[in-house]
C-alpha cells in the first residue's frame, strides 16, 4: 500500500491557488497518506507563498468504523460533561478555558485501538483524521477536505467544522487566540500530543498570553462510562528460527550503541520497537501485531511496562527469563503499563550530571517532559527503530517464505477471478474476502496486514479506495481491477498490488500501465552507491510517466516490518526528503509506482523488495553498491502491457522476474497440489519478445 | 564549473571513519565547492554518527593570491597591535578576551575584494577557506583538510592550526570555552558574520557563561595600515535592449510582492541582487561584475547606498533618474555606502506596530539586529533572488547571443590545440590564455566569469585544479584534456566544460566519457512536472555511472546569471536538497556531471541550459512540463564516445544536438570569415550511427 505520512506535512500553496481545486485534489485522494503527497504538487502547481501544517495523525487509515451509519451524534449533554470536568480542581488545579483532543494514542501509533479513539467519541466524527477542541463557548472540529461531508453529517449542532486548508480557516492557534479571555488556560493529554506538537502549540498560545496545560487525567475518558478495555490480547513469543537475534542479543547491542554515544538511559516507547526488540508480538491493535507497553534501558537494568497479567504464562516468563536471568544486567524488571511515568520520574531524579537519556523527539509530551532538558537527548530515530529496519538473514528467509505463501493465496485468486468474474458474481468486498481466505490457508497466517484496497474502474483511482457495502462494484471483463493487499505471517509481513484485466484492455489503460511497468522495473533494477537515500531513486519510478506528462501523487516506497507493521521507518522512496536513512543492505521497502485516471481507472504495480549488494563492473572509492530483490514473486500482467513501449533490458527483467515466479512459486503450488493455480501462473509467465 | 556551496555545509562522518581516508578525499578535490558534496558520499560510506560544520565562506575559490610565495608572514608585532586594540575602550566599552576573523566580506559575496582579505592580513595564510580567532595568548586557524600544507608554510610560530574534520580538532566554540577565563567577551565584526552563523555562536558562548559581542570596527583595519581601498569601479548601465526589464518596472513588481505580504520595507545586501535591480553592474570584484552597495525599499522610497563619487557621470544620473524621477515613489534618494546602518535605524525607529521588515536570513548580523525582532521577517530568498533567476525573453535572446560568441571562441580554440598539441609549446596556462584571448576578440567581451581550470591527465582529477606556474603541465596527444572555462560579454554569462583527447584515448577513458554524457543527455533530455525542484533530476545524471559502480562527487548543476555571477541561487541540480526551489520556464542553470580516476584523468561534460516548456502527449492535472534547452553550442568530441554504449534515443540527441552547433554556431564563424575554426566544426559534428 502507498507509503504514510511522517509526523508533519507542509503544505504550501499560494494564496492565489484557487480552494475548489485544491479540494478536488483532496477529495480525489481519499484515504491515508494522500495529503502527504501533496507538498511537491501543489508546490508544482504555484509558488509558495503560504503554508499550512497538517499533522500526521491527521491522515491515519480509516478504520472499520468507517462503514458504520452517518447519522449525527447527540453531544450536548456530553459536552455539558467535559465542560463541568474543565472547570473541577479534581483534575486540574485550576479551570481550563478550552480542551484540545487530538486523534492519536500514547505511542503515537500510525493505527490505533478503539479504546483511544477519544475525537470520535466526543464528537461522534469517526474520520481517520481529525482534532477537536472544546471551550466554554465553542466546540470546533478541524479535519482535511477528505471528510468536509462526512464530519458534517456525523456531527450535531454543537459543533463547529473547521475546514483545513480553506484560506478562511483559522490554525487552530490562531482560532484558540481569537475565542479565548484573557489568561486562559488550555488543556491537552500530555499523553497524546507528541513533544514536538506540544512545543508549537506552547509557543504559540504563550505569545499572546495563554498556557497550555498538560491535564494528567483525559477529560474525555472522565466522561465516558462505557469506554472500551485498552486491549490486552495474548503474546506470543518468538523464538530465534523467526527472528535470528535473541532479545538479550539485541539488549547487548543497544547499550553498546548507548555506551558509544554517552547515553546512561534509554526510553523507547513505539510499539513495534518494543515488540521487536523483545521478540515478542501481540494483537492489541488491528492489522499491527504489537501490544501496548513502555521500556526503559539502563545500562544494567531493563524495565519492562505492560500488563503483568500477560506475563504469567510460564512459556513466556521463559522467554524474558523472569525467574533465571542468564545475567543480572539481563534480568527484566517488569512494572504494570501505567507505572512508566513515576518509574522514569524515579530515574530522572537519581541521574548524575554527565548521565543522558535517549527519547525519540516524536515520543509523548508527558514522557518526554519527565526527563530533565539538560538530560534529555531527543532522537529522530531510536537505535531500535534503525536495528529492526535492517533484517538479519533469518528475518529475511521469512521475509522470502510469507512472500512465497502469499504469491500461492494470490495466484489461487487470480485463476479465480478470471473463472468466475465472466459470470457476473464477483464484487469487490467478495474477491477481497476471497483473497483472506486463500491466505488464511497458507501456514503460519495470522492476518492481514491492512485493510484490502480492493477497487474497479474509477474506483482504483481513489488511491486508498476500500470497498464499502455501499460502493461495492462488480467485476466485470470491461474494467480495470486494482488489488492492493497484505498479510501477517508469523514468518513475515506481505504488501501487493496487481492491476489486470479479465477482458481487453484499452490502448490508454495498456499505455498508462507501461510506464507505471518501466518506473517499477528502473527502481527496482537500479544499482547505486552504498548508503544512498531513498529520495535520490524517487524519480526513477516517474521518468517514464514524466516523459509523456504523467505522474502520480504519492510517494514510490515505504520501509516493511517482518511480522510487524506493514509501514515503518526510517528508509522509504519518495521525493519527500525529510525522513529518509541511507539505504542499506538488508533493508526491506516496496516499490510501487502508480497512474490513476480520475473517473476511469486506477493502476499500480507493487512489489516488496529486499536491499541486496551489487556487483558492478567498477567499485569507486570502494563504496560497493547496492540494488532490490523483488520478495513479492507475483506475475505481472502482460495482457495490460505494450511490449513495444518496453526496451530490451525492460522485457529481458520482466521475463526473468516471470521465471523466478514460476520456478519458486510454482514449485510451492506443486507442493501443495494447486493445480488450476500453478496452470494459471504458467500462462501468465510465458516470455514477452 | 561545479557548483559552490551553500551557507553551511554539513560534513558528517564516523567516529570509525579513518581521517587519512577523509583527508584523501579532500585534498584530492583541492578548491571550492568539492567539500559541500561529502555530505552524501561520506554518509555513504558510514552511517551518521559525528557531524562537524564548515562554514562555506571557507570553501571559496582560491584568488591570484594563491600564486604567491609560501614564505611564512611574521606577524608577532600585528598581533600584538591586535590584542591592544582588543583592550581598546575606543572599540568597544570592556575589553574583549579573543577576537573572531572570519573569511568574507559585508554581503556575503562568495567572491571577495582584496579590501575584504583580512583573516590573510593578520595571518599570512591566504587559502580561500579559514577562520583565525586571536586570544590574549593565542592565535588559532580553522581550515580544512585543502590547507593544511599551505597553511603551515604560509602562518609563523604564533599560530596554531586547527585540523577541520579531524576528530581530535575542536570547533572554535568548544576550544573558546576551553581556553577563556571566565566570563570572558569574544567580539567579532557583526558585518562579516551572516545572521545565522552569529546566532549559533552567541547560543554556544553564552551556555558557557561568556558573551559573543559586536565590536562595530573592525578590529583589523584598525592594525592595517596600507589596507586597500574599497574598490569603486565605474558602473555601467544596462538599457532595456540587455536587461528586458527597466529598474523602475522591477521596483514595481518588487512593491507588488510586499504588499502581498503586507511587508513595509524589504533590505537588500547581496551585490548581484543590487546590480540586477538597478540595471547596473561594476567590476568590484574580479570575475562579479558586481558593485558594493546597499538599497532599502519602502513602499514609497527607495534608499540607495553607493560611493556617490559613482554617481557624478550625467548618464548614470539619467539612467537612475536622480535629477528628474518621473514619478515620486521611483525617486531614488542616494546615500553614502557606510551609512546604510544609521538610515536603517532611522527607519526602525519611524516603525509602525505592524509594519514588517524582509531581509535574507543569509545577511549580515549588523543590519539583520538593527530591526527589531518584532519587526524582522528573514527570508531565505528574496523576492529580487528569485525574479532574478527567472530570466525575460530579453535576457534569455543576451544568454543566447553570448553562448554563440563564447562557441566561436571554443571551436577555435580546439581548431589550434589540434595543431599545435603535437608541436609540444601548448600548456595548461597557455590553452587557458589563449581561451582568453580568443574569446575577448568576441563583441562586448568584459572578461572571465571564473578562473579557467585548464588541466592535463591527472590534474583533471583534481575537480577545481587551477594551473600554477608550478604545476603547469604539456598537452600532448596522449593525455586526456579538461578545460572548463566562462566569460562575461555585456549580453550574457557563459559556464562551458569540454574534455577531448588529441591523439587516442583508451578504451576506458572513452567508457568513462561515454556514461558521462549518457548522464548529461538524462537530464538535458528530462521532461519533468512545472516546479519540480532540480535535486530531483540529480539522480539522472548519475544512472550510468552508478550501474558501472562509478559516480562523481559533485553536484549537478547551479544556477549561472545573465551578466552577473557564474553561481548563483535559488536554483541548481543536486543530490544536496537543503537550497533549492522549483525549477520554472526561463531558468537557467548547468548540467555537469563528471567522472574522475584520481590520478590519472577527469572527465567533465559542461553545458548551460535554459528551462522551457515541454509539450508531451499528455498534460496530467493541467500541471504542464518543461523541459531543458542547451544555450552552449560546442561540439562534444565523438572520439571520446563508445557509441555502442549509447541508445538509439541517445545518439539522437547528439546528433541534433551537432546539427545545432553546426547550423547557428556555424553561421556566426562563417560571417566572422574563421575558416579553420569553421572547418573544425564541421569536422567535430559529422552523423554518428
Amino acid at each position: 500500500m502507498p507509503p504514510q505520512p511522517s509526523q508533519l506535512i507542509l503544505l504550501i500553496f499560494n494564496s492565489d491557488f484557487s480552494n475548489s481545486c485544491l479540494f478536488s485534489i483532496l477529495q480525489q485522494n481519499k484515504g491515508p497518506g494522500v495529503a502527504c503527497d501533496f507538498e511537491l504538487h501543489v508546490n508544482s502547481l504555484v509558488g509558495c507563498r503560504q503554508s499550512v501544517q497538517f499533522q500526521s495523525s491527521e491522515f491515519n487509515m480509516p478504520s472499520e468504523k468507517s462503514e458504520k451509519a452517518m447519522s449525527p451524534k447527540i453531544t450536548g449533554e456530553l459536552l455539558r460533561q467535559l465542560r463541568q470536568a474543565m472547570k473541577n480542581c479534581k483534575y486540574f488545579s485550576e479551570p481550563i478555558q478550552a480542551y484540545i483532543i487530538p486523534s492519536g494514542d500514547a505511542h503515537q501509533s500510525e493505527y490505533i485501538a478503539p479504546c483511544d479513539c477519544r475525537r470520535e467519541f466526543i464528537s461522534g466524527f469517526d474520520g481517520s483524521a481529525g482534532t477537536a477542541i472544546v471551550t466554554e463557548q465553542h466546540a470546533a472540529m478541524w479535519t482535511d477536505g477528505r471528510y468536509f461531508l462526512q464530519a458534517n453529517q456525523q456531527m450535531d449542532n454543537n459543533w463547529t467544522l473547521m475546514k483545513m486548508g480553506l484560506k478562511e480557516t483559522p490554525s487552530q492557534e490562531d482560532w484558540l487566540i481569537s475565542v479565548l479571555p484573557e489568561n486562559s488556560k488550555v488543556g491537552v493529554d500530555p499523553w497524546i500530543i507528541a513533544a514536538d506538537q506540544w512545543k508549537n502549540m506552547f509557543k504559540a498560545l504563550s505569545s499572546a498570553g495563554h498556557s497550555l496545560v498538560a491535564v494528567q487525567d483525559n477529560l474525555i475518558d472522565a466522561v465516558w462510562p462505557d469506554r472500551p478495555e485498552r486491549p490486552s490480547t495474548q503474546l506470543r513469543s518468538l523464538g530465534l528460527d523467526f527472528t535470528g537475534i535473541s532479545w538479550q542479543d539485541k539488549i547487548t547491542t543497544l547499550r553498546a550503541k548507548m555506551s558509544e554515544r554517552k547515553i546512561t538511559w534509554f526510553v523507547a516507547t513505539a510499539l513495534d520497537e518494543i515488540a521487536w526488540l523483545f521478540n515478542l508480538r501481540g494483537a492489541d491493535i488491528e492489522y499491527n501485531p504489537v501490544f501496548f507497553a513502555y521500556t526503559i534501558v539502563g545500562m544494567s537494568t531493563i524495565r519492562f511496562f505492560v500488563d503483568l497479567k500477560r506475563l504469567s504464562d510460564p512459556a513466556m516468563r521463559e522467554h524474558l527469563q523472569l525467574d533465571s536471568p542468564s545475567k543480572p544486567e539481563l534480568s527484566i524488571q517488569t512494572f504494570p503499563y501505567e507505572s512508566v511515568y513515576t518509574e522514569l520520574q524515579a530515574i530522572c531524579a537519581a541521574l548524575g550530571p554527565k548521565d543522558k537519556v535517549w527519547i525519540c523527539d516524536k515520543a509523548s509530551c508527558a514522557l518526554t517532559q519527565v526527563i530533565p532538558k539538560t538530560h534529555r537527548s531527543p532522537i529522530p530515530y531510536t537505535p531500535l527503530c534503525l536495528g529492526k529496519a535492517v533484517k538479519n538473514a533469518t528475518e529475511i528467509q521469512g521475509m522470502k517464505m510469507a512472500h512465497i505463501k502469499d504469491a500461492v493465496a494470490l495466484c489461487e485468486l487470480f485463476a479465480w477471478l478470471e473463472k468466475e468474474i465472466p459470470n457476473g458474481n464477483v464484487t469487490e468486498i467478495s474477491a477481497a474476502d476471497k483473497a483472506e481466505e486463500l491466505r488464511s490457508q497458507q501456514k503460519d497466517f495470522v492476518g492481514l496486514s491492512f485493510p484490502t484496497i480492493s477497487s474497479v474502474g474509477p474506483h482504483g483511482a481513489i488511491i486508498h479506495y476500500r470497498p464499502l457495502p455501499e460502493t461495492n462494484r462488480t467485476l466485470t471483463v470491461n474494467e480495470v481491477y486494482l488489488i492492493d493487499s497484505g498479510a501477517q505471517y508469523v514468518d513475515g509481513t506481505t504488501d501487493v498490488t496487481r492491476t489486470m484485466h479479465f477482458g481487453t484492455p484499452s490502448a490508454f489503460e495498456k499505455e498508462c500501465f507501461t510506464y507505471v511497468l518501466k518506473g517499477h522495473i528502473a527502481v527496482s533494477a537500479a544499482i547505486f552507491p552504498n548508503g544512498t537515500k531513498g529520495h535520490l531513486l524517487d524519480s526513477f519510478a516517474r521518468a517514464a510517466l514524466w516523459e509523456s506528462g504523467l505522474d502520480y501523487l504519492h510517494g514510490t516506497g515505504h520501509g516493511v516490518g517482518c511480522f510487524l507493521n506493514v509501514h515503518e521507518g526510517p528508509c522509504g522512496i519518495s521525493y519527500k526528503t525529510f525522513a529518509d536513512e541511507p539505504l542499506e543492505a538488508g533493508m526491506i521497502v516496496s516499490d510501487e509506482p502508480g497512474y490513476y485516471e480520475d473517473g476511469s481507472f486506477g493502476i499500480r504495480l507493487e512489489n516488496v523488495v529486499l536491499v541486496v549488494p551489487a556487483k558492478p563492473k567498477y567499485n569507486y572509492r570502494n563504496r560497493g553498491s547496492l540494488t532490490f530483490e523483488p520478495l513479492t514473486l507475483v506475475p505481472i500482467q502482460v495482457k495490460m502491457m505494450n511490449t513495444e513501449l518496453l526496451t530490451q533490458k525492460e522485457r529481458d527483467w520482466v521475463n526473468e522476474y516471470h521465471r523466478k515466479c514460476r520456478e519458486v512459486v510454482g514449485a510451492e503450488l506443486e507442493r501443495q497440489g494447486r493445480q488450476e493455480a500453478l496452470e494459471w501462473l504458467i500462462r501468465e509467465t510465458q516470455l514477452i519478445i
